[in-house]
């Protein structure tokens, strides 16, 4: 892929080089820093991997699927969506979802993308509201999707309210709203009635309610999870990943349940075959191995509070959390800590209201020596 | 996900499911039948799976990369990358691309769909010629192009020439042509006349050329590839995939080669972690098996110029084919046909010009039983 010598008669013009369309060029592609670090508590990973017996189930399961690759994948997925609807009865106590009322993708991302690409467009607005996950913006551009956001409230508790909600609505009209139990970067899990208030917004104009529970596993007792809201929100729909507590970020899974009728509209703009039979195979054998994978998130919702709790007690002030990360406040300019923390092996996110920094919770190794490092890292 | 009765006080109404946008409603999904039978030649697979040892090779593989599956896979997936570009080297003895020079997604759907989404979008034209992939119009949907076409000539040669592209791009002026060498569903290959022809006629007005190959491993001796021009033609993107030759539809790989100017402009809107884990260990393994799989390309290659001739011995109008499936013309209605040939275990596709079918190249057995049930389903 040289370029010729300029002097060679047939060389290209730079300028024949095609123009990206506007709102790509000069943009960088998103993305966390991946660094090879010792603690890594960046981008809010399950620090467990598989143990041996299920990387060895997933291999024989890959092992399984690949005697068949060179046919096409199974299009609808649908014992997989089957599977994930079984899961979320007894993650949150609810009905299972029909597999009709489920659909998988590549990532919560690729979700996302489907469902702007199903309901936003030219003329359409989404509103989130901040701080928020990075990625908003990008499947909003990514599909002529308006994206405007109003603010949570002040930290530490980065409060969402009924009110707050239905006055964005009011004031914006979206097409979509996109709320976050519990967001990212804040923790902040979301009680049912802010979700009813903005479904019940939305319903006159048609609009659609979107809450992510990518980090929904990790959530307090006691803390609701919107999926019992379905049957009587026909315009909401829940989002998960498998990315997080089930800790197969690698693998690329996230799921939504809505009503059939949404799952059908996403159908239409799905790419064919989107979901490769590795993939399913993989989520699947994840699945049927949940008790060990979920057995971890006890651990890390104890190693959460309790890092919460240490770092509420150094003086910072501390967000509350449901997710398997810490939003604080660091004493010092945040972005010296950031660095200070890296060369001391521990890389965290610079996210989030300026000041504050993100920390996800890992093994109680990688907590006890971000611990340590903060000690001279951000002295009090 | 039952609705609730709708004399209950809480009932949804149904008006209050949210409307997607213009373009979606009503549509279905794209997707050719997924019919179990014993000979399916309709989707234009590779009918050879694996060898026991490769799939034990792609579990162990899987197995390897599961270990790592909390984490988030390598977002660049540079090894993948610099290996295809090896591998295109040897295939058509090109010089090897760059890593840089290469991108890799989950299918040619999504590279397609990338490609569109950096450089389309409204405002902007993309042209193609019939008949044609029958995916590019929605590519084209999904990202708000407009898609216009142009007529190959008639069969069954189904040619398209210099002058008719020139033509064509001089009166749509698009920002992207999309040329298919070899054509499906046709199965024609291009000169190079051809793509050299529209490469210079969209520089001036900064349009990308696409040249989708596909198919190419299965064109005849003497036909070229397009990766020989990339060094000339800055606005030349050529994509391929591991579905076809490699015999890998279901693990989900397609690829470009470009210039890294435009690999930099469609990382600005791939999904973050769009491809996984393990369909880069699984896609690294089919690679460093290539000569297993690729072997098989020799027999189709002949099983489908025995499959022409077979067809033009009976006195079916044939396409010439430099792909792994022949189109024809039937002698009766095509979907009579094509329904007969199911009845007798033979799943082909009614697609193309009316009158025309298309039957995949499958295993010599495969090909027997078509040639069979032809006889009684399209008698002479």
């Amino acid at each position: 892929m040289e370029a010729m010598p300029a002097n060679t008669p047939s060389a290209p013009e730079p300028s024949a080089l095609p123009v990206p369309r506007d709102g790509i060029v000069g943009e960088a592609p998103y993305g966390a820093p991946q660094l090879e670090v010792a603690h890594a508590l960046n981008v809010n990973e399950n620090p467990f991997g598989p143990s041996p017996e299920l990387a060895a189930a997933i291999g024989s399961a890959a092992s399984e699927a690949a005697t068949g690759l060179h046919r096409y994948p199974d299009r609808e997925a649908l014992d997989l969506r089957r599977e994930l609807g079984q899961f979320l009865a007894e993650e949150s106590s609810v009905p299972a979802p029909a597999a009709e009322a489920v659909w998988a993708a590549n990532g919560s991302n690729e979700i996302m993308h489907q469902l702007l690409l199903a309901y936003g467009g030219p003329g359409r607005t989404a509103l989130g509201f901040t701080p928020h996950y990075s990625m908003y913006p990008e499947y909003a551009r990514d599909t002529y999707t308006a994206w405007v956001t109003a603010e949570r409230g002040p930290g530490p508790d980065f409060a969402l309210t009924a009110e707050m909600v239905t006055a964005a609505i009011a004031e914006h009209t979206p097409a979509i709203v996109v709320l976050t139990s519990p967001n990212n970067p804040t923790g902040t899990a979301l009680g049912l009635d802010v979700v009813e208030a903005a479904a019940r917004a939305l319903a006159p104009t048609r609009g659609m309610l979107v809450v992510d529970e990518a980090y929904g596993e990790f959530r307090r007792d006691g803390v609701p999870s919107a999926l019992s809201l379905l049957d009587v929100h026909p315009n909401l729909v829940v989002t998960r990943t498998m990315s997080k507590a089930f800790a197969l970020a690698g693998a690329r899974l996230g799921y939504l349940v809505a009503d059939p009728a949404i799952v059908d509209a996403v159908r239409v703009v799905r790419l064919p075959y989107h979901l490769s039979a590795v993939t399913q195979a993989v989520a699947r054998t994840a699945l049927a191995h949940r008790e060990e994978l979920l057995g971890r998130v006890a651990l890390l919702r104890s190693e959460r509070d309790a890092l919460a709790a240490h770092l509420a007690g150094r003086g910072h002030e501390v967000a509350p959390s449901d997710a398997n990360f810490v939003l604080f406040r660091a004493f010092a300019d945040r972005d010296d800590v950031f660095q200070a923390l890296l060369e001391r092996g521990v890389l965290i996110r610079a996210v989030g209201p300026a000041g504050w920094l993100r920390v996800s919770v890992g093994t109680p190794e990688d907590n006890a020596a971000f611990r340590t490092a903060l000690e001279e890292a951000d002295p009090r």
